[in-house]
């Protein structure tokens, strides 16, 4: 089950490119206990949004290939939020390590109905596939949690910014929030200026 | 997607219900030809929704039952449109039947690009699974498409009454829309009026 | 849904390639708006059957690459016929967009019972994964078709030039319809001459 | 397939009936060996066809249910056909256990191309899903296989059958075949007859 | 995964029981927050075998029905293990609360290579789908584990369980182990004991 | 999710590879009948255990290739077995061809339960996927049976391989077994000799 690409080390042509929809499989007989581990998860890491307060650092597992799961680490500062969003390609399961939060989810159209609780250490709250959900740390002390995604490749979509951090048209946004034209282009400078 | 097993009216409980994840199988000895057939989409038909403009009748087969599939027929009147939404569990492709509407989708978190066309009469558009998108008839004539979902139940999120027509709480989604909370409040007493 | 690896001319050895079982996806940073559209679908095109009378425009659209959905567009002249056929690896439902037609499909062994109405404009009638099915304008004008499948590379087979239009022994044609040797190769002279 | 939850004969109502789309798990605490086992496949049982010559004893093993496979003991007079079909829904894997057959498969529309073998005791043949696919006993011995389907309901079409044995229009077969409403008469009485 | 659809007490036949493969989904206007909630897993609870030290809490969510994971705590005595196993429906993904722990996984027949890793509070580890792993505490604290599995059922072997708990035949486990009846009889013995 | 395979033509390391998970798809053009077809399974092949006394010839067809199945030939000495054993990735359904075998299946933690037959020619025997089973030829003649396995790659675990041939340190597999450390160290030496 082996396809070898070799190259001539002569080659002076542009660099060949395959985008396969997914990660190529290491060599097996190259395959070490270190492609099966992540260290470090206590500590916070990764990415941070400042303008949001949270960080997130994802679980990155080489072995994990094609086994349809994904991980993530988040730590959210008091009063951050891990804002309004959804994950296009998977379910999620939360589990708070420290702190509080405040969890939930939003139902579809028409409904729109609220799921939420406020979690604590050693809760754990679960989102069905492509809903709408969010978390906000409105404690004291900084807040932690694992989460786990069914999907190697969930996407990730915050609502705020797919509507006024892209090039969506104004009168478009404000008619799907019914407001104007005025208050969007307020909220778009936001998501420039920060 | 409820399946009552009804029970004989001398039966002083209450009706025991089983709630499948879909729908049951008709008798296939019953099975006629019409339980694949949905007639008069050439007209309007289904839900209107007044405030944003559109028009939805969703394509009802039984006979479709398992196979993946769903189908609805839009109308838009100008200046209408069907607001900012994605499908949780869905890829879709339109076909404009009639009419002109510019149609797009944005991609994923942190990129928020827009692939976006006016599309007129025979155009064919696709929407990656999950993905936000909409409607937008900014022409003069009435515009029809004809949607195919690659689910049979691809569920609808509409991003603006998920974040102001539900229950969220004011200050959670001004953090994610980097506002405060009386545009937030503003908003929603529009969501609560029409 | 071949992926060429090609080499540098340099190269004496013949050149290799890797099929896939698909298509490779595009380089996600070049990725246009373009690259989900297909249009024209309201004008006849594509690949006609002067043998049968039928047109059939496939959508092309790159951006429709592994979600599990194809499309096309049928023309059938007065009296044409897209022939009894099957498609081995999807359900199709198809909407009628002018004329009327006569559509079915006809259930497994041992029954073979027939599903099958006439078809006008605004109907839509659905067809099991796998299911023998035909089309048959037997009015006396143009009609036209938009058919949705639930597969990316469907497939599809005519029965009658499966049996006939290929290298299948006559005497095993024949014992499979229950006729003669001779009646075989007359029809097979038919598949040959047009 | 069907699953019928029979009321006690007091009720006066038409007994209501579930159809699930498989069959209903036994109690696990009910299971026992047997329900993992069938016997007798050495000898030919099951259903005979001797308009063809062929005799089709399926394999019955409730634990087998959700697992995908199903599999099923083929008996072939000399001369004998399991005439030109295709399976809907699965692959099929053939081992020959006697005797001598000429087995194959034809590609899809427009190759048409060929596929086939004399099979001899000890070899195996496979076919992809849903295409059209035959076994010919065209020796002097009986002939016994033993195939394997990707599928716990491939479901069966028998080309012939499917074409003159049901309410087909006869014009629509004529066109399909590329010859005459006489012929496909002529062909409908030998399927009535036998 | 039962679910029973009892009947009236006056019903005087034994009752019928519909066994589902899989749970009934609830009455989605019944749904609540808690139904997307486990609290508590801060606190060892749950399955404790003491003949291996180990403590197994499974996070019970009714809303994760049909979403394809599943998630467990697990708490290990120091010199406790949980014994070699595997999974039959899921890989797995451990991430180590507190404490640390000897994890690893057994490759496939006939390399038998073992992965394995001595992980410390915040390291994630991996197992591919069905493959055979344990957890060893050989430290001096207890330690504590969060477990994410891709199925809903994931299933347990414990490979000494299912050697020397049940009814296999001593000498089949004698030829599969290449040793002798009374090794086994002996080993067998301590299984019954404890 | 982009794989590039540049590399700088400086680079005095070894040719780099690309494993994909599975096989590349042949040309379309130049597959032949040879492709669907393997042969000899009536006569005895492939990888001889001496150890333990089969012989497993597999199937080896390249037009099976996505199609989510696998065959083996398996042939065992009297007195001979193929040990307790499980496919990761599979459930197996394997008939008797000649002979007569102890068969059966182990069910999962903690009920351990053995469903198990004497198999005799002509015989059909299921194992769910993931399950625990072994043959035993228990009789004087030699056992030949033919596998069918749910999966293009079913995977092999042999329990007494993974707990013994492998490197798992010996007072785990102690533990695992509830005996001693000297216990295991005389069966791993049992495994190092043969």
């Amino acid at each position: 089950s082996t396809l070898t690409l070799s190259r001539t080390s002569a080659s002076p042509t542009p660099r060949p490119k395959v985008h396969e929809n997914g990660v190529a499989c290491k060599d097996p007989a190259a395959v070490v206990a270190e492609d099966f581990l992540f260290g470090g998860l206590d500590k916070p890491g990764g990415k941070t949004s400042k303008r949001f307060g949270f960080t997130a650092n994802q679980v990155q597992i080489p072995g994990l290939n094609t086994l349809g799961e994904s991980h993530v680490h988040l730590d959210v500062v008091p009063g951050g939020v891990f804002p309004v969003h959804y994950h296009p390609r998977a379910a999620e399961t939360a589990l708070v390590l420290e702190g509080s939060v405040y969890f939930g989810f939003v139902s579809s159209y028409p409904d729109n109905k609220l799921y939420a609780k406020v979690l604590r250490k050693g809760d754990v709250f679960a989102v069905p596939q492509g809903l709408v959900h969010f978390l906000y740390n409105n404690g004291t002390a900084p807040a932690t949690l694992y989460a786990s995604l069914s999907s190697q490749n969930p996407g990730l979509v915050l609502l705020g910014n797919s509507l006024f951090a892209g090039a969506l048209p104004d009168d478009l946004v404000a008619k799907t929030l019914l407001t104007d034209a005025h208050t969007v282009q307020t909220i778009k400078a936001n998501f420039r200026r920060s």
